[in-house]
């Protein structure tokens, strides 16, 4: 270890290394790195293990800013020990083409875990990491081979502890015993409004204990030995560790120090060479590392490396006698999927099935050649039919099974699916109704930012679900979804389209996948006389042609509003009038086709169209254009036997055939 | 009180006649009503206040039933106790029409204090309900005259204490010592995916005290006595308090009783009547009251109605001696607002001010003529200029004042506003970052199915926010929140737009309105020049034209976009094509206009149209057509300052020319 003095100049080349950057951007937070540059120092060069040339080594340990907007703590962090983050995009923080976004956006700058700064998501983000760490470590680990022994550590603020996403994911990290999570909380007693005391005066030690957490005091959060005690007892702890660090934000500044002037604001060049020279640091120049520092984390690095080779020796071991688990470590850690992979079929039956229930039956065909498919639900898992048939549930007591029971915690299991992506090895699904997607909203847009193939089991997903009512029936959540960049939604007719939906889900690599899901029966369609259900993988598609060429009028929907389609179709075939059905599952995966699939399914030359949607009509206006109509619900739905809630809301096809008919009588005039 | 043989028949009343229907309906929540009869009974026939022909009584005592699916147990309730609810409506419950919904719904059910269903969402609105009591009983109870003197009591489940947003709010609650909140915790120990010791053994009676609550437990939720002692106890409590009661879910049942079966599902004919016959109930007929327990229950109403009617005289004896506080009080009970309320008028002024900052000036001078006011921040004060200057906070310490800091708290601030709202005499508004209603969304929606007149304040509206990035930066949010149905969104592009779009939030009582206002400055319009700001309150309005007749091209965007257009309208001009810039700050405003409005603004023979918004096209092509163009942003936004990210991502003056002259061309052709 250096001696106090190097410690010392180090911590405070951190401090600096941060102001400035803020300063110099004249934009950003400047309070949490002036005030933690002690903890993270301990924390990176005594505890723990990371090489900054293989960002993604899955045996690093796991660092998690939850309060991101203190980005500028990590940077100089990543910047110090080495990894691909030179000085220049220190001193370009927050600016256009920077690596160095205002809030840490996961892979831009290497070594950074996940994108943080909405708040809470940090938190609960990393109990799911702690739960992908404990099924991987119990998935591969086996006698004399530790493959996956380390731990996932996080700063977290006033903010993340306020935050509701928070408590779930913490009652949950209590329940699941998960040791090696370790958090430091930065409490510091001010908030952007000012002292905590104005709102945040519960007893936070006594919280986490009531959650079954280990909770350590550092009454003084500048002592690098009483923070390196406490990490020390937290490893050796059997529950969740979080260890209260009593801070000063801003430390250091003149003025600002202790006050919420310091949180969100650049210091000023006054109050920042105040600083330096309270701290006995020198004014100019600014990024300033001592040689001596720069050569202390150099040696850091070079212990760092040896650890790394250590691991790779092991692994080269272990791939000598456990070759099979190891090949499927490697595929799983690497995202690919196992080649043979097919979509279930399912024969033709008027009858049917809920898409939720072939879901439920696609999910167990795959889960048995995808071992890295790991997930559950916030409490529906009978609903959701989501388990995995003969798999236990993940406990304190049995880490290998895969199954998850989120409890009714939505917004924790949005966090902690994109955990487990981000872990590693995992392909992670969580199943609730449609509406609550509300609930775990926040997580999904961050799984969407994070481009992490996370898989949502959305059922109920209409006013199909009948007497729960209003309060149950999603109205708007597709299109909500929908707007989200990167989210992936995927709405199947039938089973079979629920067979492909799954497989596009997988192969998602690009973001998050909604798959929107009946509660109700809905007919498997005949595909000898209708198209195939492969179809779904372009997103929209031909279903069927009804009547004589030359096609007249495009019906469209998706879900189970095609069979309403149908039925439409059949009566204006009765009427003489030729119309194509077109199912359409997918906005996004129809957006990637080529012009010319686009113009096959939907020709420009057909002014005729009509969607239908049990949802709002917003955004369908791009698909059915300037003469066409939607018949969709712009309100809120109605408790009642979901037959007479269609039928109440206009969902039929005698709905449908009159609005076809209205759109044609305007596309010939 | 009526003798215990008595009590125990109007116990096993409610218990059947909730079961009843749910069997009848062969849809619904058995479970609870079974279980907690006992608890609703002692809490209505001893300790409410209630008057079932005036459901709206500001002293009433609030019932909350948290716990929504749960709902026969309330409708049962307000049956016996005599609302306007007769047998017929128990007996069809869940169907079309019904006035039974699967969940409460506020005011379909006279008495149904809120809807409820989504989990947490009642705990936290009770939350708020408190607040306005508190708050209103400070403004308007005077010496003598204790106008507000009741409680807020709700019944809650596991399920809403595992969802987050009731942690927030019970840390809040705990905080502000809101000792007239009484909540009874429904502790079955079962949730739907089996006994809550797979993911819920945290300690929450030490939760709870962390939180400052009062906890009490009563270890036999069936003993009527000990129910009754602990609410006694709890309201002499300064602090909140939860009745931890332990009890049986489908109780009676004699094989469900205790399992997750008896939560979701009819019990069956079978169950139903092995439950009967165990409890000594006549299994014939279904829906019994017997005579006496109907009397007891009109005794119980005439004894209500005694009370009701001494509140009223002592209302009157107030109107006497405090005339222009109770005209206050009516005046602001009632919703409507004062006579004169006018625009805050703004000075032309080319570097003008951000939106949020006009939000603020406008906010501070509506206040002193509305004291119903009441709003906060989710610590984001300073940044949604949410403050009243000169109002000092909402404490445990000082019940008159209306400011309220909520903390990092959005969920748990959107429910509060719901309870606000729903508690009589207030309009509560509610401030954080757009890209943070997400976190609130559940609570939105339930405004909205509501219609309750909530504002939300959602600064930092667009990537305009700049270096904070693409986590701070909304991109979907618009478009999802115009996704909800009843919402209102109005996105003003300066500040006498923001001054109408005040008002406009104040006279909208059909559902919330979300106001989205800028971080940075933008111009002020000369209103000489352009049309004026009044234009707001039809969505969208003709600002300005550029060029000679015929007008060719039709320019429309919201808030700082609007700016673009002006820019874009110039160069145009010089290009000798004539435009309109249509400024088109809410959608929602604009569809409720006749059609020979619209068709005034957006002429249908003008097919040449352009939207500009830092947002997801989404939607837009309603607007703008088949031909039209969308200037929008599809992607998450970037970390720079904001003039460069608003450069990077193409919303331009010189693209929207660009764009414009495409679809010119395509118009044409």
């Amino acid at each position: 270890m250096a001696d106090a003095n190097l410690q010392s100049k180090a911590v405070n080349t951190i401090r600096f290394l941060a102001a400035d950057g803020v300063q110099k951007a004249n934009s950003g937070h400047p309070g949490l790195p002036m005030s933690l540059a002690p903890i993270a120092f301990v924390l990176w060069t005594r505890h723990m293990n990371f090489n900054p040339s293989d960002p993604k080594w899955p045996n690093r340990d796991r660092f998690i800013l939850s309060a991101g907007h203190g980005s500028m703590l990590l940077y100089a962090m990543l910047h110090l020990t080495g990894y691909d983050l030179p000085l220049e995009e220190i001193q370009n923080f927050r600016q256009l083409g920077s690596r160095t976004a205002g809030h840490p956006e996961y892979d831009e700058a290497p070594g950074t875990e996940m994108t943080t700064g909405p708040l809470g998501q940090g938190f609960a983000t990393g109990v799911g990491m702690a739960i992908g760490l404990e099924h991987q470590a119990a998935m591969y680990n086996r006698d004399g081979f530790p493959l996956l022994d380390h731990y996932v550590y996080a700063i977290v603020s006033d903010g993340d502890l306020m935050e509701g996403v928070a408590s779930e994911a913490a009652s949950l990290a209590g329940h699941l015993k998960l040791g090696r999570l370790i958090y430091i909380y930065d409490d510091n007693r001010i908030s952007i409004d000012g002292s905590t005391d104005i709102t945040f005066t519960e007893d936070r030690s006594a919280r986490f204990e009531s959650y079954g957490w280990h909770v350590l005091e550092v009454p003084d959060g500048f002592d690098l030995d009483a923070i390196d005690a406490a990490l020390t007892k937290a490893k050796q702890d059997p529950r969740p560790s979080i260890i209260i660090a009593r801070t000063e934000i801003g430390y250091g500044l003149p003025t600002k120090q202790n006050t919420a002037a310091a949180h969100g604001e650049p210091p000023g060049e006054t109050e920042l060479a105040g600083a330096k020279e309270k701290l006995g640091w020198p004014t100019e120049p600014p990024f300033l590392i001592p040689d001596d520092v720069r050569v202390h984390f150099e040696e850091i690095r070079d212990t760092q490396v040896e650890v790394y080779e250590a691991w790779h020796e092991l692994k080269r071991e272990y791939s000598k006698s456990h070759p099979e688990l190891a090949a499927q470590f490697d595929r799983t850690f690497s995202g690919d999927l196992p080649e043979a992979l097919g979509a279930t079929e399912f024969p033709a039956d008027e009858k049917g099935m809920a898409t939720r229930v072939s879901s439920g039956q696609v999910l167990n065909e795959l889960a048995s050649s995808l071992p890295e498919l790991m997930g559950g639900s916030a409490d529906l898992t009978g609903s959701n039919k989501t388990d995995i048939k003969g798999e236990m549930a993940f406990t304190a007591e049995d880490r290998s099974s895969r199954y998850l029971h989120f409890g009714v915690r939505e917004h924790a299991m949005g966090a902690i699916l994109n955990g487990l992506s981000l872990y590693g090895g995992l392909i992670p699904y969580g199943g609730t109704f449609l509406v609550f997607s509300d609930y775990l909203r926040p997580s999904i847009r961050l799984a969407a930012l994070m481009k992490l193939r996370v898989i949502y089991v959305f059922t109920h997903d209409s006013i199909g679900l009948g007497e729960d009512g209003p309060t149950h029936q999603p109205i708007e959540h597709l299109a909500a979804l929908r707007a989200i960049p990167d989210v992936t939604v995927i709405r199947p007719a039938d089973a079979n389209e629920t067979a492909y939906a799954w497989l596009a889900a997988l192969r998602n690599r690009a973001g998050p996948t909604a798959l929107a899901l009946t509660r109700q029966a809905l007919p498997t369609y005949d595909r000898e006389v209708f198209s195939s259900a492969e179809g779904l993988q372009q997103g929209a598609y031909t279903l069927g042609e009804f009547g004589d060429a030359p096609l007249e009028i495009i019906l469209m929907a998706s879900g189970s509003e095609v069979e309403i389609l149908i039925e439409a179709a059949k009566m204006l075939h009765k009427d003489g009038i030729a119309s194509r059905v077109v199912s359409f599952p997918s906005w996004e995966l129809f957006e990637l086709q080529p012009e010319a699939y686009q113009e096959e399914v939907l020709p420009r030359a057909v002014k005729a169209r009509v969607a239908v949607e049990a949802g709002v009509s917003q955004g369908w206006e791009k698909w059915v254009g300037e003469l066409g109509a939607i018949v969709g619900i712009d309100r809120f739905g109605v408790s009642a036997p979901y037959k007479d809630a269609y039928g109440h809301l206009g969902l039929t096809p005698d709905e449908v055939v009159s609005a076809s008919k209205k759109v044609l009588d305007n596309v010939r005039s």
